[in-house]
């Protein structure tokens, strides 16, 4: 890459701006330590604006701008473009890689995965966050990539920042992994706990959606829905198997009532939504695990993972799943992570 | 490395051998998953004899002659030498790496220490299992390495081949590392478990010699010294600074009785040897910590480290602390690490 690497952020929601911010705030220190500059050059949203500067965005204007609502509160100046149609953009602009944090849709995993592919296609590196593109069109891009010599990197896209993907992927190499379990939904964990602290599924609920964990619209969540994406993500990076929503065994969390939780608590148990995956297949169902499993000490909106293997036994990872920054930077990662 | 990577092992105890069974048993899936091929060229022991076949040796006649008691029950063969001195075969012989896993001495380092110069001087790469040259002579390794091209890579010292200090070099790259905190020696969980299930302490420190966790000698383990040196690794690895032992506040086991014990649980806290290391210093010691942590759901002999960073908060890893093919696979690991 040279000095610096040239950066377009394709979404500037709540993840697209914590990577920003950590590259302003952490600047001095990626440099010196990581022997790394990031210069953000574009900026695309579908409904707040573009932003196209061969020569740099000051990343402080740009949080300034999108804070005032759209993009286009930029402050105009010389070779700065505007409102460009994204496609064209990502194929266009002077970047060495395309960070992808629009909105996941796991169905289509569009138009995502087609932003991915305009970027690989124009030889660029793609980082994502979004999990769409992953768990949809997983082969395809990464033929793609592989094609034009480009990365496809995705920590971001499971537990936020927390490197489930790279200690898989990379620490773990060498071990044959046997299968994935994990919490790979805050929400519904927060949900979970606070039962355990007496409230009714709805009060947690409205508890989650108060503190932001929770959408207004929550079904994502509390269905299963979201653990089974990343379950997808996971059957592709851990087994290199495709698999579609539908192969999924899927079963939320709202059928689990106070009377349930103390059940498993008198027990010495407690109910977490498990996601599993292995070459056999994938499940999301809540189940009743022992509080000696490493998984049962998992409170609130914290995600975890453990990978069975074979050399080493059952390898547990706990650490945040959600966050602008968290999420910012399981992107970082990937990028430090790019061939120089 | 070419096709394959020569290794000479110094040491062939239960770490070394769990190397060799891992080369022997998983060579098809290293090679054709890795593209790894490990080829033992050397083994060196103290008192059980050396080996030193330049073609490279039988991996399965090698288990079977110190299964039998000495090297020297290795066959003859054209090219085989017995018994050479140790640090002449390590300058002398044909390995790209040399693999330390000789008994850990935490106040000199020695003969270890010794032993690495030996291999970084004469162009080899060092992988350890020996905590010692680590935690007393790291700087000095690390210039020599930095020197001669070289790498000296340590994963197998702490938690076995459980990978926290990939975790924490590679994976987490762009956080800063505030403090770690973590259970390092599975002797103490094991008894401190137990005595949570109604054992005394010599019952439960009986229970874990007949197991073989615990040494005749349990001093190390309980006085909180195993725990002391890892520390003093990762405060290299970590934050790149070295204490010495003398510089711990150390508190070991010995202490705690059933009431103790009881009276954590009654509060919903249970007691740990919580080892701790930050830019500030270090100390182990007995800690009573809510169950809400993830390191209190750490159970009998597993380890666990919480890495506190600026980005991600809370990053947790549990696994296996200790065990041959588990400390084996850590080496490995840093084998498959080293540039080809």
């Amino acid at each position: 890459m040279g000095e610096r690497m040239k950066l377009a952020l394709i979404g500037f929601g709540v993840v697209g701006q914590g990577l920003a911010r950590i590259l302003l705030d952490k600047a001095d220190e990626l440099r010196n330590e990581q022997q790394f500059t990031g210069e953000i050059v574009a900026v695309a949203t579908r409904s707040r604006g573009t932003l196209y500067q061969p020569n740099g965005l000051s990343i402080p204007k740009l949080l300034d701008a999108i804070g005032r609502g759209s993009l286009n509160q930029y402050p105009d100046e010389a070779r700065l473009a505007r409102n460009q149609d994204i496609l064209t953009l990502i194929r266009e602009c002077s970047a060495d890689a395309v960070v992808e944090c629009t909105h996941t849709d796991f169905q289509s995993g569009q138009p995502a995965a087609d932003y991915c592919a305009a970027a690989l296609e124009s030889g660029k590196h793609v980082v994502l966050a979004n999990k769409g593109p992953v768990a949809v069109a997983y082969a395809e891009l990464r033929a793609l990539a592989a094609k034009t010599g480009k990365r496809l990197l995705f920590e971001a896209t499971v537990m936020a920042g927390t490197p489930c993907i790279r200690l898989a992927q990379t620490a773990l190499a060498g071990c044959r992994i046997e299968e994935a379990r994990g919490i790979l939904n805050g929400t519904t964990n927060y949900i979970l706990t606070q039962m355990e602290g007496g409230l009714s599924y709805a009060d947690a609920l409205a508890d989650a959606q108060r503190l932001g964990y929770a959408e207004a619209d929550p079904t994502a969540d509390v269905s299963g829905r979201d653990a089974v994406g990343k379950l997808l993500i996971l059957s592709q990076a851990l087994f290199n198997r495709k698999l579609t929503i539908d192969q999924v065994a899927m079963t939320g969390i709202t059928g689990i009532t106070p009377a349930d939780i103390e059940a498993a608590r008198a027990a010495g148990e407690r109910y977490k939504l498990i996601a599993r995956v292995s070459r056999e297949g994938c499940s999301v169902r809540p189940e009743r695990i022992p509080t000696s499993d490493p998984l049962a000490a998992v409170s609130g909106a914290t995600n975890a993972i453990t990978y069975q293997t074979d050399l080493l036994g059952p390898v547990t990872l706990v650490g945040a799943g959600a966050g602008g920054i968290q999420t910012g930077f399981g992107l970082l990662a990937d990028l430090l992570a790019l061939p120089q």
